[in-house]
């Protein structure tokens, strides 16, 4: 294992150094995600170069992003979406509609190909909720409407994301501009999602007799995980990136998730692979690319447009409940995270956006993720103090 | 991710046929692992070729064996030896003694080199007790004398054993035959042993409050993963294989692993990658070296000096207590497992050991791992009827 020494020395300092800005992250109360990100555009090979990702460590990392998605699959119960209902689903369609629309004209109208453009639309469509709950949690409303309609649009807008993200993959590689090429293209990406809504959480359920007499230790984690990988290649090999057929195997094991104890043994192989992901997407950051005075003015502009627009678009279809409460949900729904993150990755790897894009979607999640905890204690403040005596209990609800 | 498509293909399909092969060896009662490494040989490079392991895919299993020896680690507690206390230690040392005296003369008289002949030799050493474990467990003998000495000599074996490898990996890679340097090999494998078994469980515990303090979600287990790493990566750097960093890593965390539940969740990684560990294992065999009869031969009197070595050596310190318990012991150790095997991989990567000298390795393994079960049934039958009334909680000793 001697000629192993580099890929070992990658794996330790990355891991470590992906952690250690994590956790500064984490103290200064900002997510720790951007941290790690962080540690790969300054310890990274256009950063210090103190360490530079090799193809193993990127195979590492592309299998962190499976069991990323794989984990957000798994954490997501479509059964709980009818609790909250149609309204929820009106925030999330329209909170991917706007934000894709202005992004797709801003993009064009700066002169960026159709490819790009939609890629960045893409990135700039998925909430990720994680940093909102946590918010809200510490203050304490989870128990609220808006905070509700909120969890419940972040499920439908994973899964319409995911679509979307299908349809843009499959379009790309295609390489065609024509109608009928894109109708199949997303037809595939839907018929996609509903078998695997549908159709999929059923046949778990039939298999559990059957992975119950299994003389394999701990089958239904093996088979789970087999599943996760499965569908994940097949999801690459029609022509969709891979992290949609991981999001959708976790989907299809959420519900039997708590009863096989799947998710914090899911979660641990994810703490482990996860870093990986995050300090390579950051390495993969040229930051001298925001030398280019207009790619900051374009940053800024998409950030600003990306608040924006999931603002009112998620904020429109609460309005008849109040200006309040359209504000609350409009605020919660701003952050984005990993699937945009990947979106812009998987551009980048397919050549199909440049570095300078690459750049901007990375700029923009993190604008987006660090704007909103301020916003969310501003416009939740009077149901902060009014529902401060509720018990604990509360804390455990996410 | 276009271009990934053969990793995640690799991926899948080496799972799958790794588990495929384990669970039909677990209905057959055969050792799962050795399903994992058939699946290797049978479907990989030297066999139908289905799948060739590639590079990224070989980076994962390495990933794996640290893992798998993290996890060896955690579950062994040095604090249990002081129960079983003397006898197991005369026990393991005696039955490591015998095999590698054996092992090395077989091999020096076959007019193998030094180093192959000491690679070998140090692969006949460590006893895996998890299938004696097993078998003791289903013949509700566990609480008997013999099989306490038998799970507490395991842990002094797996501890000496890895010294001895250390020494092993660190003179092999000298390549120096002074004997200075032989010292200076072993003191150095002693002191890395002495420290990690006495100084860092002392360090884990201070580093306690510490950790409990840390923002970072989940910081026992990342800080249990980073040293895991770390040491390895240490090991690897002053000479040793890089396993005896992960093993001493998860011993010194083996106090705290309760605590902090580290195991369900180390295990759960090491689930997922130990299967491309031991498919890559079986994907190295290269079959056609059993053509040259001689090579069978070689092997066959290889696995029978390895039963016998074991069953004699560690047979005799106990035979003051009678010959019936002698023999249950002796027997009981003569599986060896996953330490072996590395042993033999490193000595193949460093080009220390021929595809020859390999195969005999994994065949020796393989029949000790087989023969060992029904012989534990034949000479542990009397205590088997005599204690079967004892009530169920003895299942969970193990």
């Amino acid at each position: 294992m001697h000629a192993a020494d580099p890929f070992l020395f990658q794996l330790f300092f990355i891991f470590v150094w992906a952690k250690l800005f994590g956790e500064i992250f984490e103290r200064l109360r900002l997510p720790a995600v951007l941290g790690e990100i962080l540690a790969g555009v300054v310890v990274g090979p256009y950063g210090a170069a103190l360490v530079v990702p090799s193809d193993a460590i990127y195979a590492v990392a592309e299998i962190g992003a499976i069991f990323l998605l794989f984990t957000v699959g798994l954490e997501t119960q479509p059964k709980e979406l009818l609790v909250v209902g149609r309204t929820s689903l009106y925030v999330a369609m329209a909170g991917i509609a706007v934000p894709f629309i202005l992004g797709f004209s801003y993009m064009v109208l700066r002169q960026h190909t159709p490819h790009e453009a939609t890629f960045v639309a893409a990135a700039m469509v998925a909430t990720s909720v994680g940093i909102t709950a946590r918010v809200l949690g510490d203050l304490h409303v989870l128990k609220t409407l808006p905070a509700r309609i909120i969890l419940g649009a972040a499920v439908f807008d994973d899964i319409l994301g995911m679509i979307l993200l299908g349809g843009v993959v499959g379009l790309a590689s295609n390489t065609g501009t024509q109608w009928a090429q894109l109708l199949v293209t997303a037809l595939e990406a839907v018929g996609f999602a509903v078998v695997m809504l549908f159709y999929a959480p059923r046949v778990v359920r039939r298999m559990e007799p059957g992975l119950e007499r299994m003389s394999t230790h701990d089958a239904p984690l093996i088979i789970a995980l087999a599943i996760c990988i499965g569908l994940s290649y097949a999801a690459a090999k029609i022509g969709m990136a891979a992290i949609i057929g991981a999001f959708f195997a976790g989907l299809a094991f959420a519900e039997y998730s708590p009863r096989w104890n799947l998710r914090p043994r899911v979660s641990a192989i994810n703490e482990f692979l996860a870093p990986f992901f995050f300090f390579s997407m950051g390495s993969r950051l040229n930051i001298a690319v925001f030398q280019d005075r207009k790619l900051i003015v374009s940053a800024i502009v998409v950030s600003i447009l990306a608040i924006i627009s999931k603002m009112v678009g998620c904020g429109l279809p609460v309005l008849r409940s109040g200006w309040s409460n359209a504000l609350k949900v409009g605020t919660g729904m701003v952050p984005r995270g990993e699937v945009g993150l990947i979106v812009a990755l998987v551009g980048l790897q397919m050549n199909l956006i440049s570095e300078q894009a690459y750049a901007l979607v990375i700029f923009m999640t993190a604008i987006t993720t660090l704007v909103a905890p301020p916003m969310l204690k501003i416009v939740f403040k009077e149901e902060s103090t009014t529902v401060d005596t509720i018990p604990e209990e509360q804390h455990t609800a996410v």
